[in-house]
């Protein structure tokens, strides 16, 4: 056994429960922090424990070009390469590729595509797509796909999804004839005590956080995961199709994929919405890509289980902050002067610490700790923000707005 | 009382003891992280405080620029403003100013220089520097010095001295009319509980670290301590006279400037060795702007009690480090598969944590994150250099080499 999912509660669509993987549990739905390069970019993974990440997500295109899988799987996987105990997933490549607008040829055969960093070529093919991913180590891997782009004709949109689906097929054939070669160190997975999270002896903090998770039995040949992902644009037959032949070949969890390409939000709901419909509803279901606070409160209440977006942390590198009384841009010359914390409902380390008036310092004289606080400020918004849905779902009821807590008596 | 020093052991002409300050103790001898603009670059201040960092040092120049000294002080200084509850150096400008070579003119009622960020004219005077550091309210702030240039011919020196000499008066004059204006809390400095270092309510972290430190009463109608600087260029002569008559003007604490300018190391050993034999031995005798961890170490054992520089911070965000066994230059190939942690004999958050081959990859693909660890690393290498130095003074024996510890038996 590889995964384990459970569902604990139910309230109407939503649903909360625990996804078990070889490197911990998730508490869902949940909100995956992106790790792109293996680093939630300045945040230490000490932090990242913290704050109660429980699944991070790692980028296996930017991940194959730096540093390589070559040296990750060395290394036993991207969990001891990075230092992270904790569950990890990749995506297969596929959005990233995607995004290279200039730099791609999709053949039946897979994508040849030029490097952003360097203009070198490569070749991604499922096969290669999942030997990638499975020399990464991630807990949770995904297929190989196209992600059709916004706005597609119909044509367009049935050949993408037809390939897709072919790519599925063979990015799990792939996947099953390998999926033993994983890196992963048997002692990570040791059925008699913790899940080893730490490369070097037992160090306090590793000790602490990897303690929370035992292994079962049945993990200690456990591999990883690949779930299947839904395309078919924007149409709503295609993704009903898509969904029914994805499950007909057979995943343990089942993500929604080409969204957030540039489509109105309200369509994007609508697909979801939609597509959901054809899920299994005892299996994971991850909504890639998404979202603003509310979107992620919405897409919970509809039976989304797992979601990601870089929106966190790539808005705290812009000064961009979420908070309880709405959204700050902390680089405005009003909060020079302002001694008020960031969020006076937050109880993050940065709330709990600095005045508005020395972020916006930092931020306006460029300083690192700039993008580190934000980030961390922004995480912990979001993960406050699922922790709140989960327990509606536990109390029976819909999810409201974000952490829009009342605030403490003065 | 303002400022307390007391020795509690001696070794050679190395000495081990206290400063107690208004806003926390200080182990003696100790090594001041610099943070420039109110921030060591990249690392959250509750960090700080677990490598047990005592003081920070904070640049006048850079802050007066930004974010200006209204907006410090009008948040009760730069304590509450930056929440950091521990002690704070300020510089005087002077060092700063006096590197903006082309930007500056000196004249015998101060500098006029252009701001290296929108080439602004400004003017500092020892007024000035003083109604700025009061301001900013560290608890230790320096005379506003002209610091020589090297080389210089005798004539140049003698006469940059006795500059520096008139200011120092004017420095103390204005300093001791205004000392009453720095803009402390009154709650800061409570003679009934821990001094009171966050600006919101007591939270977790800043609890726990400022509890620490119990004001004494004696603390409570505390102000800032001003200290004088040594100068006289690399002439022993002059050295002697500058020490002399610093002294008679009169301060708490005095500083030898002018060093770490191009001269070579025999050279700054020779001249902190002279100048050191005219400082009082019941005083604090810091020695600005040096040096390695071996220099450190050296200054220490020839009975210096405060050291800064931005060696360890600088070098660590260009992948210079600093460890037990020698220089690493993390940038190199050879560290990609290096699984081992960076340094064996190190306990710092980093080294407990993460392998070689995660920090090079940080450092090659320019994340962050490579910059906040390797800050981490350094100063907590200098940290722990210091605090050797400390206890094999308390045994009474020489310092030797930095943190070269024996490695543990395998």
């Amino acid at each position: 056994m590889s995964i384990h999912f459970q569902i604990e509660a139910r309230s109407g669509a939503a649903r909360s429960g625990r996804l078990i993987t070889p490197h911990g549990e998730i508490e869902t739905p949940v909100f995956m922090p992106v790790g792109t390069l293996g680093s939630v970019k300045g945040v230490s993974q000490d932090i990242l424990e913290e704050l109660g990440v429980q699944i991070l997500l790692g980028n296996t295109y930017h991940l194959y070009l730096r540093p390589g899988v070559e040296q990750v799987r060395n290394l036993g996987g991207l969990h001891r390469w990075m230092a992270w105990p904790r569950a990890l997933l990749t995506d297969s490549g596929g959005f990233q590729v995607f995004s290279l607008t200039d730099l791609r040829k999709v053949t039946e055969e897979g994508v040849t595509f030029r490097s952003h960093l360097d203009g070198s070529s490569h070749f991604f093919s499922p096969e290669r797509a999942m030997e990638a991913q499975i020399g990464l180590g991630a807990d949770i891997i995904m297929a190989f796909d196209e992600c059709t782009e916004y706005p597609a004709d119909a044509g367009r949109m049935r050949a993408s999804m037809e390939l897709t689906l072919r790519w599925a097929e063979r990015s799990k054939r792939h996947f099953e004839d390998h999926k033993q070669e994983v890196p992963w160190p048997k002692t990570h997975l040791a059925p008699d005590g913790p899940v080893r999270g730490s490369l070097h002896k037992p160090a306090h903090r590793v000790e602490r956080s990897s303690a929370a998770f035992v292994a079962p039995a049945s993990f200690l040949d456990s591999t990883q995961s690949l779930f299947g992902i839904v395309q078919g644009g924007m149409d709503r037959e295609l993704r009903k199709q898509s969904a029914e032949r994805t499950i007909a070949i057979g995943f343990p969890g089942y993500a929604i994929g080409g969204l957030s390409v540039g489509e109105p939000r309200a369509l994007t709901r609508e697909v979801v919405e939609s597509t959901l419909e054809h899920l299994p509803s005892d299996q994971p279901r991850y909504l890639m890509g998404v979202g603003t606070p509310e979107e992620i409160v919405e897409y919970a209440n509809l039976g989304i289980d797992m979601m990601d977006c870089v929106l966190p942390t790539r808005a705290a590198r812009h000064g961009l902050l979420f908070t309880s009384e709405g959204k700050i841009s902390i680089k405005q010359a009003r909060y020079a002067g302002d001694e008020a914390p960031l969020d006076p409902n937050c109880g993050c380390r940065v709330c709990r610490r600095y005045p508005r008036a020395y972020l916006r310092h930092l931020y306006a004289a460029n300083e690192v700790l700039a993008q580190v606080l934000n980030t961390v400020h922004n995480l912990s918004f979001y993960l406050d923000t699922m922790r709140a849905v989960r327990h509606s779902i536990l109390l029976g009821k819909e999810a409201g707005s974000p952490c829009v807590r009342s605030r403490p008596k003065p």
